[in-house]
């Protein structure tokens, strides 16, 4: 665990991130880390894992017979902010295999994007699992189910089929066995898996790089994660939404450059489909404010974007502290530098 | 910095809060301590200064002269909720000298409690500084402006004679001189004060021990320590509000045996007036989720407050963590345990 970052007030430090950071190829090899990711720290993916639980939905067959787009597919690997074409893409979603939005377990909420709570709020709807950031995650999920023939009811039981499937799919990006990934209960209900910061990092690499599948001689998976990569990159506002930091920074980047994923407690996940690499870095202590501030200076030191692109980055998400009278007050402060993995 | 708590999902720790911890007495002697909470780590105390900048309201006679009640003198030290009581308190201060919100400097804001916030945003209400949680401190600080003769408009600056007052007050409840204290813009654009946590532990402490100011020859600031403590623990409503930590800790309590005020970026002090014990910890990351967690193990560490009150507050603030369908998932678990400082 390294000092990631510091909360300067003034001059002074008044409060302090401090974290993992690995770089991986999809051999799973470290190419550069900060705060030494090993397997002694295990945190949990939570939402970084949706491009992986999106899987099966393409393996499976279910995303080409219900005739899933790629905005759709973009969505079910979202943690979205609930604004009206994110809701209506979720709908959409079910409608495909004939479904409805009380099959959903992931529990009713309401939107993460204020201006959408709040338009919600006046209009006196209330919270509703169609609104979950995680709802276009469970409609693919159900359409898995849908097509496979697979209970509806349960599909979020770690002992579900699609669970027990999505299980596999983690075991082979991650390189871990089941037996040493960690498991939780999601915020939506569904299971999360624990792995070091170095693990994260593969996983995202193996979703980078449709070389590797190729090798494995899984044809079908290289095609999978081409196509979650580029759903991703396409259809950016999709993954987040307005002013959120997956969306601004592949929008920064530009396609095919960058996919993106954050995760609840300062996960925030990376894929560089140019470089085969793949990136993970956790806050310790679960705060995402500094994640702008050390995804760029991640990007820059590892030079895995072109320099115009981090500025971009940088102007939508590196704000300021200021205070209620919007006064500069303090900064967020990157204070690490990667190293090579020895 | 040792660390206070571990963020618990199923039996993984998901992620962790490190932290400094002091009890001091009014001699600024460090009785019980984690973290080695030295000059070395500098804070700001953020809101938990307001004690301490309601400290002239009294001094300077303007408590008096405008007949301030116990009720209005605890909103002057609160970080309340923008409930309706709070808000309308507020104004009362305001008009008791013949004041109006106009003149509030802490900018405009909606209420910390969501409920009313929503409330507000359904009928329409734009923010205002009379919402912002600060507004009773700085109604309090116009009263001392207005009846000193003070500029009004200028209050906020470091060198109005109101701040330059309020520094000298901080330097003798702190023990440290004016070139030892650091500062900085607060929020609610007044300066704001940083030291170490035992520095703030020890200025609740001379909060807390009325004593201290006769052995010092002050008889009028023991009157004022007495009278701001009596006034948090009656009004602890005014301080906060619905669910808040301040006020449902000093109802657990009853009145007399501890006041409390959190302050922004995870600080936490309390004093208490049987023991003359002065508390302050801060979460070195700023987030305060753990608070309860930390403050309900000091309080039985340290043997502070009868094991009947720390349960009844623990019933109502320490809640486990739930998924979006209410199901329990995780917990937050204290990790230190108090030292004598050597």
């Amino acid at each position: 665990m390294n000092l990631l970052a510091n909360v300067m007030r003034g001059n002074i430090m008044e409060s302090r991130h401090y974290g993992f950071i690995a770089l991986a190829d999809s051999s799973g090899r470290v190419l550069l880390s900060s705060g030494a990711p090993t397997d002694d720290f295990i945190s949990f993916l939570r939402s970084s894992a949706k491009p992986l639980q999106a899987i099966p939905l393409i393996e499976s067959g279910a995303a080409d017979r219900y005739g899933l787009t790629d905005k759709e597919l973009a969505l079910a690997c979202a943690s979205h902010n609930g604004e009206p074409e994110h809701v209506e893409t979720a709908l959409g979603i079910l409608r495909k295999a004939g479904l409805e939005p009380e099959y959903l377990r992931c529990g009713s909420d309401y939107p993460l994007y204020e201006a959408a709570r709040d338009a919600l709020l006046i209009q006196g709807i209330a919270p509703a699992p169609l609104f979950n950031n995680c709802s276009g995650k469970h409609a693919g999920m159900l359409l898995v189910c849908k097509h496979m023939g697979w209970e509806l009811e349960t599909y979020t039981e770690p002992d579900h089929p699609l669970q027990r499937e999505i299980m596999g799919v983690v075991t082979e990006f991650s390189g871990l066995d089941a037996a040493n990934i960690a498991t939780g209960i999601d915020g939506c209900s569904v299971v999360c898996f624990g792995m070091s910061t170095a693990r994260m990092a593969t996983a995202f690499a193996r979703l980078a790089d449709a070389a590797y599948w190729e090798k494995q001689n899984k044809p079908q998976r290289a095609i999978a994660v081409r196509r979650i990569a580029a759903a991703m990159q396409a259809h950016s506002f999709m993954v987040g939404g307005t002013a959120r930091s997956d969306t601004d920074l592949m929008n920064s980047a530009g396609s095919s450059k960058i996919f993106s994923k954050i995760g609840a407690e300062a996960v925030w996940c990376a894929g560089f489909p140019e470089h085969g690499i793949g990136l993970a870095f956790k806050i310790a202590d679960g705060a995402s404010r500094v994640h702008p501030a050390i995804m760029a200076r991640i990007l820059r030191q590892a030079h895995l974007l072109p320099e115009a692109d981090i500025q971009k980055f940088e102007e939508v998400q590196l704000k300021p502290i200021t205070n209620k009278r919007g006064t500069v007050v303090g900064e967020y402060l990157p204070m690490f530098n990667l190293q090579e993995w020895a």
